[in-house]
């Protein structure tokens, strides 16, 4: 599978930091806000960027290991939830409509079936992962369709005009996952990768990390990207990965969520780092691993409001202070421009 | 100066938590969103909250000791920063509108005198504070009078259904008044409240260091909140602190900006603690005293992305996310209502 990430224009980095810094503040005075425009000036290669068609895509997928106990809620939540979407009822579709987020709720693999719906795309590649502990997630086959689908997917966004996406999932059962994944591609022991996920007690946490213990212990297979996808991941993170993939390649601004999202990121990096330039760390969860994976990809985050749903909410919640950024770029006056005095030279 | 606040509904927190954790989410998984919607159903004293009408009040006003050279800026920006206001060029004017929020400008004390305008309020209580190095910056009847005028500004809010304001300035100098005010609240030394302002150098800094010192020792007049405030204020500040006091009064949301925004805060919760029941700390500001303000205060940032920029800013980026946590409470689905499956008994 190979994506061809250009690299992001690095001349174009002091003609933006010109223009910021000839806005009508102190030098550097806007933070945060001034990275994020540079760095959304040289995702589109221009001074007057803009973010056009924002779209959250939530990808959902049933999983073999729920079948273990490593979460405090039964599987079929994850179909309930994906109906939930549909209806408008669940934080992500709150945070949406509030920023004016269009929302895609993408079937990777969820275990039950859907009646059609135009915020539902049907990209099922099985009805749940296979239970890793016993056997790989998914065939080698199912990972490669899956990475398909999530590139045509980000595709027919691309067609739309859509420049900046967000990556938001559903799947109980994924943190384990993802906790898998963060340990080998981190190479930090799992103990250390697993949280409470949507809230186990002690006992359950104890629990959890001793089946994905054993489960990495049985396939025992080195880190390779695409091999730990196919044996850990999910239908909905390997579905992620690909439209990360593609998302890049189409020069489009990527908004990483959370625990999960990262996860999916983290195989996606390895098989293109290029990537990394093009994404946005929207938050901070409070998902014990989180912060470990960020530290791991040097990457800080926009918001840090113990958050800890997913869905693509942490992303979805940031969006306005990613707009603040584009935004006094393109319209704040200069101190030419507004006849403000400068700094004097003492 | 008395100021009748009422104790923010302590009764109906259980009853906003029962609704938050029934929400198709995982317990507490919206973080920092849960306390904000707690906080803001407390002060509107109702399970349905809403934010109405708001408001960003940009007080702006000159100081006598930026003749000292605390600043690296010249005073005149005070005023030609008001007229970029004005015409809509600042950092402020570009996220008030990105966000909604209605702006006022207020002159409490510009050197110079502005044509009418829409968006500008005319309360000058003087032409720029006294150099307080030499003598206090206001008299007792000048700090009354921006007290009373700060109120009637938050009346006139509060008649047009305007229940949630934003507190900004616009000041040359007033970084040193803000230190100042700190230090004698909070009992630290001046040294550790004195920062860069709006990008002094490390001579600059010492000298603004030396400088507030021998201006506190030259007084030397205790804790007393008002005097302090007479003698170190600025009439932006003095009138901020009216209009906080008038605003929680009024069951207003109170939205805190940085170091000056809190500078002013800091008098206000000493005359009426019960203030702080009705404050949202928007942002850290990277100002270097800013941090050890709101760990006085005991409390925690919305937002912390290395602004420090003053006019409100950091409050007005912060809008939406308190708007998410008040959407959230009033828009999302509970486990009942979408049959979505709960926590399993183990």
């Amino acid at each position: 599978m190979n994506f061809t990430i250009k690299p992001i224009n690095k001349d174009i980095i002091n003609e933006l930091k010109d223009i910021i810094d000839n806005k009508t503040k102190p030098i550097g005075s806007l933070g945060k806000l001034e990275d994020l425009a540079i760095q959304i000036g040289q995702i589109q290669n221009t001074i007057h960027p803009d973010l056009v068609n924002p779209h959250m895509l939530v990808f959902a997928g049933d999983h073999g290991i729920a079948q273990e106990g490593v979460s405090p809620y039964p599987q079929d939540v994850t179909y309930q939830m994906v109906l939930n979407f549909l209806n408008g009822g669940a934080a992500i579709n709150v945070f949406c409509r509030q920023n004016n987020i269009s929302i895609k709720i993408i079937d990777a693999g969820v275990k039950n079936s859907f009646e059609p719906d135009q915020n539902l795309i049907n990209a099922k590649i099985g009805n749940s992962t296979n239970n890793f502990l016993k056997e790989p997630a998914m065939s080698k086959e199912q990972c490669k369709k899956a990475f398909f689908k999530g590139g045509e997917i980000i595709n027919s966004l691309y067609n739309n005009k859509c420049n900046i996406v967000g990556f938001g999932e559903m799947g109980i059962g994924n943190t384990s996952s993802a906790s898998v994944i963060m340990s080998l591609i981190c190479n930090i022991e799992i103990a250390q990768c697993v949280g409470k996920g949507t809230g186990l007690d002690e006992k359950g946490l104890l629990n959890k990390i001793k089946i994905l213990d054993q489960a990495i212990k049985k396939h025992n297979i080195g880190n390779d990207p695409l091999l730990i996808l196919e044996t850990f991941g999910g239908f909905e993170i390997a579905m992620m990965c690909g439209a990360m993939l593609k998302a890049a390649e189409n020069n489009m601004i990527l908004l990483i969520d959370g625990f999960i999202s990262t996860s999916a990121l983290l195989i996606a990096s390895k098989i293109n780092s290029q990537i990394l330039d093009y994404c946005i760390f929207c938050h901070l969860s409070d998902e014990k691993g989180h912060k470990q994976m960020l530290n791991y990809l040097n990457k800080e985050p926009v918001l840090n409001i113990s958050m800890r749903l997913g869905e693509g909410t942490g992303a979805a919640v940031a969006y306005p202070i990613i707009k603040s950024a584009v935004l006094f770029l393109n319209e704040m006056a200069s101190f030419k421009s507004a006849n403000v005095s400068r700094e004097k030279d003492d």
